[in-house]
């Protein structure tokens, strides 16, 4: 079955996951549903605490049981304990058909492997997935699909009832004696805990994990107690200097400098731009780069930013601290500035749903002047790949990309042309992950392609001096480089989903040829 | 049929109302349920707003129609403007048997009285009714059951689905053009929106009202844009000025005085009187000097409160001012200087559900040492009621009396000996609200009774100097002052009930006779 990205989505896979293939973009715009009501186990003694002794006794107490799902958030990143932590503890327990619903996975959860290959684990729900369980996953190593969903899409497939959470753990810096966690004013601070927000409401079993205990009230409560139903102290959380690792380090790369200048002409060079203006970059180096060089801009002008959005770093922290936003949102920080920024009182913590939900009534993203993002792929129908690597092998995370892209007024992404030896932008990229509908413009350092769709943004440009062009022709200049990539060799075999943010299929992952 | 505070409750109404009768306070400790899941209509179109001109379109936008469920907050008491603005423009388009589910009602709203006798209303929830409305109720005016809640009750109310709310209106002193609302920072300020936070989660449409439209984004928002369909801006949306009207004013009557110091006396010769202590008072002219005499021996002896929660006053907020309290939990805001005070960075908002609701995981008042209750009557029982009065006629409000006498490890109830002529402790209240279980000691001008149920509080206070005596010999003295009180004439048939907090009938208020 063709979807509206032109996927050819198999039937099986539509009858077996029960989903409906992409329709557009906005198709779900002003349809109406009933979320799932979450199960609780009410608490109306006077006094009492919920504090449990291990990680092994909470288990039992949460009925453990072969085939259930345990949700866990990735504030930490590369530096996260908690999944492995839990996880050694359901092996050891000889527990099998495990779902692992995460807001992410990355490098930090290579052990996960070991527990795939034996069965511990058989299905995984992610934003994506780095490292050796990416790979796994690729080789068909699985026994079920893979699902990706969008930080947006994976808060509406918990609150519709489509994923149903056994046991949510979270890695609270700071929990009293009741649940209440914040992100913050502890050992291993990770700054907020957004993503695990609606785990906390929807799951039927919620485990707070500290290694700061710290007497009630804990307020603000990042989550609240109401939600919570074990707290279990352990030694370490995560390493929070592993926050910043992988993709959030800021860049020296001269291409990606250049590409974050273009990025910053373009922008002031949309009506957009002006007093109270919206913004978010994602995480990427040209991203960074570009934030650094619009404050820059900003600040010659006169122009205040009304709100950043994040996925922050320090440069759209600087902006707070300079005076040149009035807030920011946050829904992760990327790097121990941010994390410190949390404590700022124009610094607010906001919830994946807020966010990014597309099944709420109105997310942070719908308010977006601008989104600067990057990818791995982009082909000329505009369509991106953030998921899947060049060579087939899943590496990356759909996170808040097709969420913003969706949202914001005018989405720019930005890739070198070249990854590596293979060209960024073309003819069909190895897998969609975000509409082309949703992008606006494509910045390469070679030159800047404007969605035709745009044609709005293409008269704002027309006396503005950017080496414009195509995107066919930044393809072809793409190809003339590196000439045209080999289409991966995939076998039949379905082993991941890109999920729209909407829950329908976006686009397949097939198991690699090895 | 008996219930656990000896109520017979007619087997009619039982059946009429699908309800259990009251089993103890904490019969439904550990009991497990699925909350309702709430409609929600998707907004993910990039940009927009969610203004609607007048409250007759909103009406209209939300679908209006005879027997819809509407609720309403009151955070503005005898200042607010909302329920009447919204109810004339239901009964000028010919509505009828609406249902107002309000956290509560009072004299702001005698108005209503004609929409009752019109059928334009037929039944109301409350936590109790103030004014007109609650004389209308007792004459045997509205077709329906008038059904009184505890705050925490009616959250329970909601989340369960015994409720189903059709529109709920929130005022909003200030709000943006997406629905993101604060108590604060407007023209009309009530402070916190803490009751109308379970509207929000769980109506079908929710309607922002507010008379000071801001920038988006309004953060921290007290109540999320992700819960609101709609906003509707008007010339006012309440006096706050009238706040403190009623029930909030501090006393200068003598023999109040007298008890507040009898009050402070045995608090603090209880083991729970050490520093981080946890602490409320209710809104009485007693309690609130209680609070004032408290905060002079807290002062002597260095010992720091760890949490005020409230329902809060100004004796309250100057704990926070003068660093004798860590922080406060606030639902609600008695007067302008509580109103202020929510701009401290120690003074943090709670939803209703965190504050009191039995059904969720572990509310703040399954947390406080000691609250501090006034009450209209007492029994030997010690079964308070706060609703009905001495001539049968509803005339108070439940609020969070039940929620914090059952959390509580100490629940102090501040009475004068006599209301009027009327002795207030008598051999059976008039109608039961707070079941005698949950209260600990009854203090009076006359003298102190504990509950012979807490002999650790009586071996406490063997040489205390105050004077203690039987909740009976109480009752003695104030049959010999002014004679046992007749019983009041009613009619057989019931126009209210009383909810217990867990939702099983505490008691029932039949039609006065006139």
């Amino acid at each position: 079955m063709l979807n509206a990205v032109g996927r050819d989505i198999p039937e099986e896979v539509v009858k077996n996951t029960n989903k409906e293939i992409f329709k557009g973009v906005h198709y779900y715009d002003g349809y109406t549903y009933e979320k799932k009501g979450p199960k609780t186990k009410c608490v109306n003694r006077s006094g009492g605490d919920k504090l449990v002794d291990s990680i092994r006794d909470v288990l039992f107490k949460c009925g453990i049981k072969d085939g259930m799902t345990l949700s866990f958030h990735h504030h930490f990143r590369d530096g996260d304990y908690i999944v492995n932590m839990v996880m050694k503890e359901v092996h050891t327990l000889g527990i099998k058909d495990i779902t692992i619903c995460a807001s992410s996975l990355g490098k930090a959860h290579d052990l996960l492997c070991d527990y795939i290959e034996d069965g511990t684990i058989t299905d995984i729900q992610s934003s994506g997935v780095r490292g050796r369980v990416g790979q796994a996953i690729s080789r068909g190593k699985l026994k079920g699909y893979a699902i990706m969903r969008s930080h947006g899409g994976r808060v509406r497939a918990i609150e519709s009832g489509e994923v149903k959470i056994d046991i949510a753990f979270i890695g609270a810096p700071t929990c009293d004696d009741y649940g209440n966690c914040r992100g913050i004013g502890g050992v291993s601070n990770c700054g907020v805990l957004s993503y695990s927000m609606v785990d906390a409401d929807y799951a039927d079993k919620v485990v707070a994990i500290t290694d700061c205990l710290v007497p009630f009230p804990n307020f603000p409560a990042h989550i609240s107690m109401t939600k919570v139903d074990y707290v279990v102290e352990v030694d370490e959380i995560g390493n929070p200097e592993k926050i910043a690792t992988g993709a959030a380090k800021p860049t020296t790369d001269m291409r990606k400098l250049m590409m974050a200048d273009y990025c910053t002409q373009f922008v002031i060079n949309t009506p957009y731009f002006k007093d109270g203006f919206s913004y978010q970059t994602g995480v990427g180096g040209a991203s960074i780069a570009s934030t650094i060089s619009l404050a820059k801009v900003m600040k010659e002008r006169d122009i205040r930013m009304g709100f950043g959005v994040g996925g922050l770093t320090k440069p759209m922290c600087d902006l707070l601290i300079n005076g040149q936003v009035d807030c920011l949102l946050d829904t992760q920080d990327f790097d121990l500035d941010a994390v410190k920024s949390v404590e700022n009182m124009k610094h607010f913590r906001i919830s994946a749903s807020e966010y990014a939900n597309p099944f709420n009534k109105g997310a942070i993203v719908n308010k977006l002047d601008f989104v600067i993002l990057a990818t791995l792929e982009v082909d000329v129908n505009f369509n991106c790949n953030v998921v899947v690597g060049s060579d087939g092998v899943i590496t990356g995370a759909q996170g808040g990309h097709p969420d913003t892209a969706a949202g914001a007024k005018c989405t720019v992404v930005l890739t070198p042309l070249l990854q590596g030896r293979t060209p960024a932008v073309c003819n069909e990229v190895t897998t969609v992950t975000t509409p082309g509908e949703s992008i606006d413009v494509v910045i390469t350092e070679y030159g800047i392609a404007i969605n035709p769709a745009r044609q709005d943004l293409i008269d704002c440009m027309k006396d503005v001096k950017l080496p414009f062009m195509t995107i066919e022709e930044l393809r072809d200049i793409a190809y003339s480089i590196a000439g045209e990539p080999q289409k991966v060799a995939f076998d039949e075999r379905v082993v991941g989903i890109i999920e729209g943010r909407d829950g329908t299929i976006m686009d397949v992952v097939r198991q690699v040829k090895i």
